[in-house]
């Protein structure tokens, strides 16, 4: 059961994908402001099926922080119409063509950017997901194949059948964009080891649903795991740049990816402390800290090892103070999760120093850690955050959804 | 014992990566040129140890194919340090920034390339991939963990031995390059799932070994399998181009991956088949070929479904007459291996069709499928071809073991 729907599945987004490859962008762009109509017109339908996935939340007493992602209202459908109006607007990566030069033989070599295929996405609460997954993949050239989480599968289907019906009329073939209607969790395992049609699969959620997809599939993932990023106070930072960055860093929003979780704090600049712990107590941050940094304020509490280590995605932060840059960078090697870290300093050659030694997705010199986010970065729209090291680091926009391929141009050149 | 081996192998790998990464230039490509003079100063110690993997080549009767593969002279060995010192002569990747624009915010972002980290290979009887893949790892920043045939153990050691001597002499740390020194199979099992210490895999080698590293690995793998290339030859091609451009794809080496092994023929083309073939079969090559291609010649053998998923990489050929373009776009979708291949055609529109729509990994135009290579497309030296489809496709040269990561430059930006 489980196979043969998998197979049919695969086979329509196979044969939708070779399409897709090869539409205008036009087309593509009418599908998104077409599926933004939809979501406007058909409101009260996907209101509807989201009030059946809510009053089965209140059922299964799901926590409320569930149901907060799940919930939809006229707002929330609103700016997903609006995303998919955005994706719409940029630039199509599929079929640019760079690096096209001559070679001694007398054929030119270039590169021409394509769609990756078949993209499977696997997410957990949030219905706005199948929206915006869905655009992106589109938009890039490649078919897609849903698996929205169990709680929110009405919300999914009438956010399904806007998008499938405006690829219809955009005149592409509607199973570029599949849902998996079922709840089995078997169709997961399915999903992930379907070589023969999926190029690559994409989990959105916790850590541990990442891992447990990345160790079971057959297929290549780009993965999304933890943040633990740092801020580095150098010797010779601007002081209230330092204050102001390790602030904003740490109490701009708390359960982001890209928020600091520990501050590294030369040992010439502990001067900057008393102010940085005082604004972060004020907050009600809770601040752990080394020997030194309990020095500057009773208040501290014993950072531990397993502190270092700790994506906490909550209002506490961890501050060691060390020797010199160099420490502060083994720290990071040690504990980083390689996602984004920064350094502050007006030191020239230690700023460059970190920039080509710390090898994070994000490696910033004088700003906050929360510009790691793919609008700041001028992607338009992104996927998600790979902290993976190959095909793509950091956040993923369309160009992150496709690949390339070499073309040569000749004039009839054979090897000799 | 052998994950304590893989234990101490791979932590050295890793701790001299993150040394390596930082090495400058010349390091790296004086550790090149040295171990170029190593070779040729230690020549009488490499032939000693080849001499002894013939020895027991003879003993243990292998093919004289894999001998001739094995054995090593004077001239290979010095063919070997001349691709060393051709490596050395080729720009530095990591390290490179690119793209980097301002953005809205104030910040500056753009992209560093860098190292992937630690690079297992594993390789086949060619002892010379002990010295190419140890000095494409070492110039684009990579440590690398070597596991070689067993058949060239002795080899390999005397040629592990040279290059890290030279890098020691060039003051970098051996442990950037390291061969698994046993020949204990379950080497292999233990450095394909060594997920905490190898960033990438690479195998060389048939596609039966590449797919059982693929299946068992639990580090990400650059796959280089089958070659089954096509020319596709319109109606409105120059004859004497399409019949240059057919034998050299097929007639200018049988054994390798870029050959054609499939020849497709516009129904209104068929004139030029009388010579193609006749040229194939004064040369030796067998033809096999559809009911039309029989018409033209009887020597022409039936080919049937098996032979259009054969890669031969023999003197054999099958051909096919097509309907159109868009039949021999579905023929190559069908049963090419996306590795490479060319139109035959002066028709503008016929040709961007056909480079946008065939999904290969170089897809070419009025050229032979002989020149999907390294060499050929100015990468100047290649670790391989990938028919993957993430990270890096077709050949694979210093960029393609790099990857980037994401730089920002700031003035003590925050978010707002």
């Amino acid at each position: 059961m489980t196979s043969a729907m998998m197979n049919l599945l695969g086979k329509q987004a196979k044969e939708s994908a070779a399409s897709l490859r090869m539409a205008d962008t036009n087309k593509k762009n009418k599908a998104l402001t077409l599926a933004a109509a939809h979501f406007r017109s058909d409101m009260a339908d996907i209101l509807a099926a989201n009030a059946k996935d809510m009053q089965a939340a209140d059922e299964n007493n799901l926590e409320a922080a569930l149901k907060d992602r799940l919930a939809l209202d006229e707002g929330r459908v609103e700016a997903m119409a609006e995303g998919l109006e955005q994706i719409a607007a940029l630039p199509d990566p599929v079929g640019a063509i760079s690096d096209l030069v001559y070679r001694p033989s007398g054929i030119q070599v270039g590169h021409m950017r394509v769609p990756l295929g078949v993209i499977g996405i696997i997410y957990e609460s949030r219905p706005n997901v199948t929206a915006d997954a869905a655009a992106l993949c589109l938009k890039s050239g490649n078919a897609c194949i849903l698996r929205g989480g169990s709680e929110a599968i009405h919300s999914n289907r009438a956010i399904a059948k806007c998008l499938r019906a405006a690829i219809s009329e955009a005149g592409l073939d509607e199973n570029v964009v599949q849902l998996i209607d079922t709840t089995d969790r078997a169709m997961v395992g399915a999903l992930i080891t379907a070589s023969d049609y999926v190029d690559v699969i994409i989990p959105r959620g916790g850590p541990s649903l990442i891992k447990r997809i990345a160790a079971e599939a057959k297929v290549p993932v780009i993965k999304h795991l933890d943040g633990i990023c740092h801020v580095y106070i150098d010797a010779v930072a601007d002081r209230e740049m330092a204050v102001n960055i390790a602030l904003n860093a740490k109490t701009h929003r708390y359960g982001v990816c890209n928020a600091m979780e520990t501050l590294l704090v030369h040992q010439d600049a502990v001067d900057c402390l008393p102010e940085i712990i005082k604004q972060l107590l004020d907050k009600g941050v809770e601040v752990r800290g080394c020997a030194k940094t309990q020095a500057v304020n009773e208040q501290v509490i014993t950072a531990t090892d397993e502190d270092w280590a700790t994506e906490y995605l909550a209002p506490v932060l961890s501050i060691r103070v060390v020797d010199d840059v160099q420490q502060a960078i083994t720290h990071i090697e040690t504990y980083s999760s390689a996602h984004t870290e920064t350094i502050v300093t007006s030191d020239y050659a230690t700023g460059q120093m970190f920039l080509r030694c710390v090898d994070s997705a994000s490696v910033m010199w004088n700003a906050s850690t929360r510009f790691a986010d793919g609008f700041e970065y001028g992607l338009g729209a992104e996927i998600g955050i790979s902290t993976d090291r190959l095909h793509v680091r950091g956040p993923v926009g369309l160009e992150g959804l496709t690949t390339q391929k070499w073309i040569v141009l000749g004039h009839g050149e054979i090897r000799s």
